[in-house]
């Protein structure tokens, strides 16, 4: 063996994703600018309904009373690492916050986290609506080429590829040049974590916060001028082969960038009842049972299909808690069937109830279903009642999905129920397009 | 298939460890304390040597000028997280700050930077130590477990680890209960990270860093009341299994706890030069052989013989910078041959000599040693001179490691030739061993 150097394939990877990143507002397109807005009134929303639970109080405090301003950093005294974590916590606490499905997880609560973080009175809010776009792409691109298996092998990818995404995001946002974009992407992704087994708990939360943080020390760093490994996404030892073994060509990572726009398709998810995307199908479904007269006591078999593997984010078959409920579809199917809807409450048990643990025996999940499209989520509902009928009922394309989607003046109107005057004051800054986002986080 | 929980290990591994940090103080030996005092001597001298390098200024001052207080936290404002993390990073950027086997990295940079972040005025020196002696165990006997496995799969265990150690260490430290260590170790492991790609780079001490900053916001996390996944070590989907795809038995994890303890054997390995630690017998051959008036001038070949892995860390056989060529044995050996010693200034050269660079043809790496001991670390340099002669030296317990340790009048010379005021009070506080921790954070 001679000596020659382990390195081969010197910025390969990492070149190509900051090229796509610093091309600039060229393939910027109007549509893709709604999407965002749209995603600001939602994240907007549900900062602003998780604002008094008393978790988010309860983490708030502990990050120093004297320093604490939920749920903004309206020009208080935090840290920005502080206001990214804090916020990306609050935004996904009620877990109501949006998805995405090549991410895999949840973009807005991390990127719009990060973003408000390091946001001045210098910045624009096209520049912060253009820097969402360019996070959203780079979640999902990323995404593509590490799901399922990221989260197969365990990781929460709105904690790992949210921190990538997120600080891309930053990099956009300040302009910075192509040396500190890598050093940004590369500080980021040695911070990128997030376990999936927090699902059900609040680490959940937890993980979008600290994903939101780790962007900004990853800004915060680079902007020092202190260099990190110039090729951070390489083959050799870099971060797409420790977190997944996977070994890409750049051309995978960058295929199509925003041609479609990942912001748009598949695009962004939009929730309206707190538990996990992944159990929208099976609301949905059941719903329509119930309208059709369809109740839990008449029900000897209950049957749950989905893709192969399409339940994966629904771990608890017997959840224990309300939390854990929100990743249960027999949770949210039970709920719906007894009372025609789920309640935000029954998602904060400390104890599931009795009479839902009762009825685990009739439940059963099947995995025959077939999945072609990634803003689909195919799941079919068949129950055996007691006399012996079978009904049955198949849902695609749940309310809130891309197909299916929940139009603005709803989005608007969510919102507005919330806060009036800050909501005036948002309608105001989106519809003049000019207005700077430090004005947003005064409300 | 029935409703059945898809979590069947409940609290195994988890509850093990945690008994294990809760076990207080029975397990204490005096010799521990030992080598706890030393371990805080040299850590405080390699954060002084480091305070005045350009990169460590930078950092600091991009962390906002109004805040910083380099190089610990005496009171003034800087939140806790920022105090670990500018520690954490100047700690280990010389990459002169202690190691230890069974962890494969960087124990004190991490653990004691976390540490003095969330120390005040009414801890006790007693307690700071002991909180070491635990955190050190935890590094260590994880390690046992995860590595060389972490390693090879691309992972920096000091950030990996040592996220999770210098949490159990801040747990112990504080006395907190038995469900707020479970709760911070659980917020500790999903936010632990580093990749071993920034080896060469600032991001090697920025990996420190953040293991130290992670720590402290798990424990604020944990000490707001709220609760994370309660068994974040599980078999099923957990940490453990996530980052290496590992399945333990809660014994492998806690086997002989304390007996002997992490920070005893294998023990610390104390560094005297600026490069990484599997490099220090490479160091000490090559010093032997130049003693013996071997120039590289004369060599016609340069052997360099490791057990199998045994050179994963120097992972440069041509260094393109200083800092790569920490991780070379080659470009260590080059300097001794040369001229005797190496120079901190040649790890800080943004290129490598030409004169090394035209020799990269003369070196060779071999495998063919053995290691069966945690606390060796064999390298045998084998050289054929231009006349022919063949000259050999192997070095198995290179000087500062265990076998071959720095005494502690000599790692206390070093500290006391930088800082005279500080190292009086230093001596005082640990001689009589009842100041408090504060003190020694104004020095």
């Amino acid at each position: 063996m001679t000596v020659k150097n382990l390195k081969i394939d010197f910025q390969t990877n990492t070149t190509a994703l900051v090229s796509q990143l610093l091309v600039g507002q060229e393939k910027y397109e109007q549509k893709f600018e709604v999407c965002a807005k749209r995603a600001l009134i939602n994240y907007l929303t549900v900062l602003q309904k998780s604002k008094d639970e008393p978790a988010v109080k309860k983490i708030n405090e502990s990050f120093d009373k004297s320093q604490q301003n939920f749920p903004l950093n309206a020009g208080q005294k935090i840290t920005a690492e502080r206001a990214a974590f804090l916020n990306g916590f609050a935004a996904h606490y009620l877990d109501l916050d949006d998805t995405q499905a090549n991410l895999r997880g949840h973009p807005s609560a991390v990127i719009m986290s990060a973003l408000f973080a390091v946001t001045t009175s210098k910045d624009e809010i096209k520049s912060f609506l253009w820097a969402f776009i360019q996070g959203v792409e780079t979640a999902g691109k990323l995404g593509k080429v590490l799901n399922p298996k990221l989260a197969w092998r365990g990781w929460h990818t709105t904690g790992m590829i949210g921190t990538v995404a997120a600080a891309a995001a930053i990099g956009v946002y300040k302009r910075v040049n192509k040396k500190q974009l890598i050093n940004t992407l590369s500080f980021a992704v040695t911070q990128a974590s997030g376990l999936e087994v927090q699902s059900g708990s609040d680490g959940k939360p937890f993980n979008a916060g600290i994903a939101a943080r780790n962007a900004v020390y990853a800004f915060l760093t680079a902007k020092s001028g202190i260099n990190a490994e110039q090729d951070p996404f390489s083959n050799s030892r870099g971060w797409l082969k420790t977190i997944a073994d996977l070994e890409i060509k750049p051309e995978q990572l960058i295929k199509n960038w925003l041609s479609p726009a990942e912001i748009e398709v598949p695009g962004l998810w939009f929730k309206t009842y707190p538990f996990c995307s992944a159990g929208m199908s099976s609301y949905d479904a059941a719903r329509s049972l119930y309208a059709k007269g369809i109740r839990i006591d008449n029900c000897q078999k209950v049957i749950i299909d989905f893709p192969q593997e399409g339940d994966h984010a629904l771990r608890y078959k017997l959840p224990r808690t309300g939390k854990e409920g929100r990743f249960s579809a027999e949770y949210i199917v039970w709920q719906v069937l007894s009372r025609g809807a789920v309640t935000a409450a029954s998602f904060e048990l400390l104890q599931v109830p009795q009479s839902f643990t009762a009825l685990q025996t009739i439940f059963q999940r099947q995995h025959n279903l077939v999945n072609d499209s990634k803003d689909a989520r195919p799941t079919e509902i068949k129950i055996m009642l007691k006399d012996g009928t079978k009904i049955s009922k198949k849902v695609i394309y749940p309310e809130g999905s891309p197909r299916n989607e929940i139009d603005t003046r709803t989005l608007w109107s969510n919102f507005s129920k919330l806060n009036t005057e800050g909501s005036q004051r948002l309608r105001k800054l989106l519809d003049d397009e000019l207005g700077k986002v430090i004005e947003l986080i005064d409300m």
